[in-house]
Order: structure tokens, then C-alpha cells, then sequence
């Protein structure tokens, strides 16, 4: 494929993809395929045409590629690194699973990654830069030609390690999508109310938290929603939840070319509920197979779920 | 007043006066006004006319009498021991208060309390039994003539010690009222919404599971729903948030002699919101000042806040 055959995607993701080994109440998989990008990717799918942008190693099989693939989700920006192994995590969940202990994180050729935007991506209309160096995150945004909406993910470790990089980010981007934890260590509050506030005075238009089975705020100046999570009596593996729940929100947006706060929040009910299919299975199990009316039959189940 | 003055309340509840010691990040308070009955009769008072039916000792003051009758809220139920000492309770909350350590219990003149309905009482149309003993529970049961709409609260202590003698209570009552872990515990599911599920199935209509700040869930055959707490940035004492989101639940209900699931879904945004006062200052300082308006108001402000 040449150059001039690449299509800006609606939505460009710049993330991981990786094999992990899982252990939850429900059994172990070894080896599965994961990354943030790849629940981000598939999950946006099923409202937007995505591109992916990342990096594997010559290792990464191509039934995995085909995942991506099946869903449509563009992969002229997945670089093939020939002298490196795939990025390796290895985690584990017990009791209710609301935290993963990491047991083992690889970086393997994540760690000289550079992303570089194929000339098509750098035009797309909406951006998500999942979990990475706030570094890179910036190089990323360099690129962007005039992105409609950026929404950027972090986690502790660069909140400990690299937080005036990731303050800096913070004020050239729209939204921040961020778990309950993150949130309160960020912003330095033990109240999730006033960490939330905190956090949408660090720059962006509006700040997403995650609280895994507790649900979700937004938070902006113009108004706070909270939505709960969509009711499971059963979760199998919570890996790619949140991811997921992102790729949800952009896709939903990017999809309707959307981005007022009151549409973030609309959203966020999509999210919810790719998010519910995600957890359902391990991997992408689930999440693969997902057709759109199941997705529209369990908006309208969450739309019942919260009517006061 | 003669037995014949006794008029019969709306919503009659039975349940514990205290005086309390607090500890919370925001202070210390000694020998405050607290208890079950009084922060759930005080919240149900902005809705309908409220009987207490509990105890104390003779050094129980007139002033917090006072905080009680000033809300219009029946003690001809209230029984006062000239031998004991009202009970007493000590804790203390830290970090984000999402649980009392409890100090100190002094049970004092509760230990021989056994509740005698006024007449007039044994038939009011809803009634709310606070936590105590399943016995004791049951034993009020037996003295109501007609009741339409009877909920109870319970604890740990009961799933643990009375679990019997709770499950026969909970085969009369419409409701439970319980919080999450309790729920856990009770149904011996790790998963809340199996949890919620398996409530419903030891025979109650409906179960509400009080989260905290993660709000409220309500499960029955006929739907399932889900409210966020009120966001508030500061939080000054969690003391009595559950026995006033139970009053203002009840209150609702009883005030408009409703009694429907879609109801009492209804009347959670009541007592999200009087709990929500409460825990912005000690005892009942907030609750008691309130004035009908201001819950009216943050009512909207919760549709506003969950409004997709």
C-alpha cells in the first residue's frame, strides 16, 4: 500500500498492544492478546473508522492482527519492530477485582518507541493518547495537524515520576480520562468530588473518572454527571475495562462528530457498555464478537437502569 | 396526654437515641445527639409526620428532646428508664471516611429494651425498623395491625450472631435497607449485584444497598436502579448518612402514600439528598436546619446530575 492509499481515520489511537498472561477468579490464559490500544481500537469500532497507532515486535501473530483487522480498525500506523519482542504484562485479580496486582511488565520494544503518525493519521478529527510517557504523549500532539477533540489517559507512574511533562499535556488537551485513584493522586485530594474540580483546573474541558464498578463522573465547568456502571453479576476478567470504556466514548463522539460536554456525557453511556461486554470474557473474547444491537439493546437497558 | 391524644403517624420508626463521640478528620465532638431514630425521624420529618418509638436514660437532655419535637416528630413512643443511661457511642473516622472504627459501645438502657407500640402506633401505614436485634424486629412486627409499607435496616453483627431469626424478619418486611458489605455478607456473594439479586430472593420486595459515596442501588423482579450520592467536595461527619437517607426514603414514601418500586426509586433521590446534608456537620446541626426548600432544590440538581 502506498502513502497516498492511507485514510485518515475519525479516530486515531496511539497506544499499546501486547500478549498477556491473566489470572482471575474465573481461570488463566496465557499469552492473550491485549494492550490498551487494541480493547481502545475494538471497542471504538463499532461507531467510528479508527487508525491505530503502535508498535509490536516480530512476534505478534498475525490471528492477532486479524482481530484488528476484522473490526476494520486501520493499521498503517502499527510499526513492526524486527529486532524486539511484543510488549509482555502479567497481572492478576482476586476477591471483588477491583485492582490488579502487576506481576511482570516487559516493556520489550515499547521501550525506544517513537510513534510517528503515518501523514494520513495526523489529520484525524479525534485523538486518544492512551497511558504512556507524558513525553511521548506531547510528540504525539506535535504531529496533529487540528484535531477536533484530544482526550489523553495517564496513570501513577508518571504522576510520580513525570508530572510537570504531564501537567504540561494536560493544558493541550480536551479531556483526561483517569481511574478513581489517579485522580485523588494527582490532584492531591482525598475527596473524589474535590479531586475531580482540581483536575479541570489543570487545563482540559472536561475530566472522565473512572470507578470501575462504582461507575463513572465527568467533571467541567459547566456541569458533573455521574453514571453507574452497567449491572453484572458476574465479571470475568476486568483487564481492558477502562480502555474499552474510552474507546467507547471516542468512538461514540468521533462517530457522531461530537463534542460538546452534554454529548461527552451521552457517551459515556456507550462506553459503559462496551466496557460490561469487555469484562464479560477474557481478552477480546467477547468484546470481538459484540454486533451493534447488542450495543443499542444495553444503552437502552442502562437508560431504564438510571431513570429516577 | 391520655392514650386517647395519640395520633397515629404517617411512618412510625423504631430504632436507637445515643449520644455520640466523633472523630473525624474535620474534629472531635463529645456527648452529641445521635442514633438511629433521630437522624432517620429529623430527615423523614420535611415529608410526613413522624412517630419514634425507642429509649433512653434519664440523662437524656430536654434540648435534644427539643432538636426532636421542633420537627413536629411524635415521642409518645419514647420511653424513658429512670434506671439506666441512654446509649452511648464512640467513633472515629479517617482518610476518606468510607467506614466507622468503632471505639466504644455502651448499650446501657437498650440492653433490656423491649418496644411497646403506643395504640395509636401499631397502625401507621409505614414503618421503619432500624437496626437491632431480628427479635426485637419481629417483635414490633407482631404488634403492627395493617401496616402498607414496613422496611428494615440490619447489620453485621446479626448476619453473624441471629442470621435464623433475621431471615424470618426479612420474609415479612416489603423492603431491606442494608449497605454493601452487609449485602455481601448476607447473601455470601463476593459479586453486589448477585448479592442485590439474592437479597430480593430471601423475600423482601425490594432491597436498597446503601454504598456511601458510590450511591445507592435498588433491586426487585420488576427493575433494577442505580442513584450516585450527592457530589459533595467536603465531607464533615458520615455519622447518621444511612439512617437519613432511610428517613428521607420512608418520608417520601409515607408523605405521598406511595409504595410502587418506580416509587420508592423515586424517593432514593430524597434521601440521597437529606444525607447529603447531614454529613456536612455533626449530629443533626445540618440536618435539623433544614428547611424544605433547599431539598427540593438539590433534588433538581440530582435529575440535572444524572441526566443522560
Amino acid at each position: 500500500m502506498s502513502a497516498m492509499d492511507i485514510e485518515t481515520p475519525d479516530l486515531c489511537v496511539v497506544g499499546t498492544l501486547a500478549f498477556d498472561d491473566i489470572e482471575t477468579p474465573s481461570g488463566v490464559r496465557e499469552g492473550i492478546l491485549g494492550g490498551s490500544a487494541t480493547y481502545f481500537s475494538v471497542a471504538a469500532s463499532h461507531f467510528a473508522k479508527v487508525g491505530v497507532v503502535g508498535v509490536v515486535g516480530e512476534d505478534f501473530p498475525a490471528e492477532f492482527r486479524r482481530v484488528l483487522e476484522g473490526h476494520d480498525v486501520g493499521l498503517a500506523g502499527l510499526e513492526v519492530d524486527p529486532k524486539g519482542k511484543t510488549f509482555h504484562w502479567k497481572g492478576k485479580y482476586e476477591g471483588d477485582m477491583d485492582q490488579a496486582q502487576t506481576l511482570a511488565t516487559d516493556l520489550n520494544v515499547l521501550e525506544t518507541f517513537a510513534p510517528k503518525l503515518p501523514e494520513a493519521y495526523q489529520a484525524s478529527p479525534y485523538v486518544f493518547l492512551a497511558n504512556t510517557d507524558p513525553a511521548i504523549q506531547m510528540s504525539v500532539l506535535d504531529q496533529l495537524s487540528d484535531p477536533r477533540l484530544v482526550v489523553m489517559d495517564t496513570m501513577n507512574l508518571w504522576i510520580d515520576i513525570a508530572r510537570d511533562n504531564l501537567l504540561k499535556v494536560l493544558k493541550r488537551v480536551d479531556g483526561l480520562m483517569i481511574n478513581d485513584a489517579e485522580a485523588k493522586a494527582l490532584s492531591g485530594e482525598d475527596n473524589l468530588i474535590a479531586a475531580g474540580r482540581a483536575l479541570v483546573d489543570f487545563g482540559p474541558r472536561f475530566v472522565v473518572v473512572k470507578k470501575g464498578e462504582h461507575g463513572s463522573f465527568l467533571f467541567s465547568d459547566s456541569r458533573l454527571f455521574a453514571l453507574p456502571s452497567y449491572p453484572l453479576d458476574t465479571v470475568v476478567d476486568p483487564t481492558g475495562a477502562g480502555d474499552s470504556f474510552a474507546g467507547g466514548v471516542m468512538g461514540y463522539l468521533a462517530g457522531s462528530n461530537a463534542q460538546r460536554v452534554n454529548d461527552v456525557c451521552r457517551s459515556m453511556l456507550y462506553g459503559t457498555v462496551v466496557a460490561s461486554f469487555t469484562v464479560s470474557d477474557f481478552s477480546l473474547d467477547c468484546l470481538s464478537t459484540l454486533e451493534r444491537a447488542q450495543v443499542d439493546e444495553r444503552a437502552d437497558e442502562m437508560r431504564g437502569f438510571i431513570r429516577v
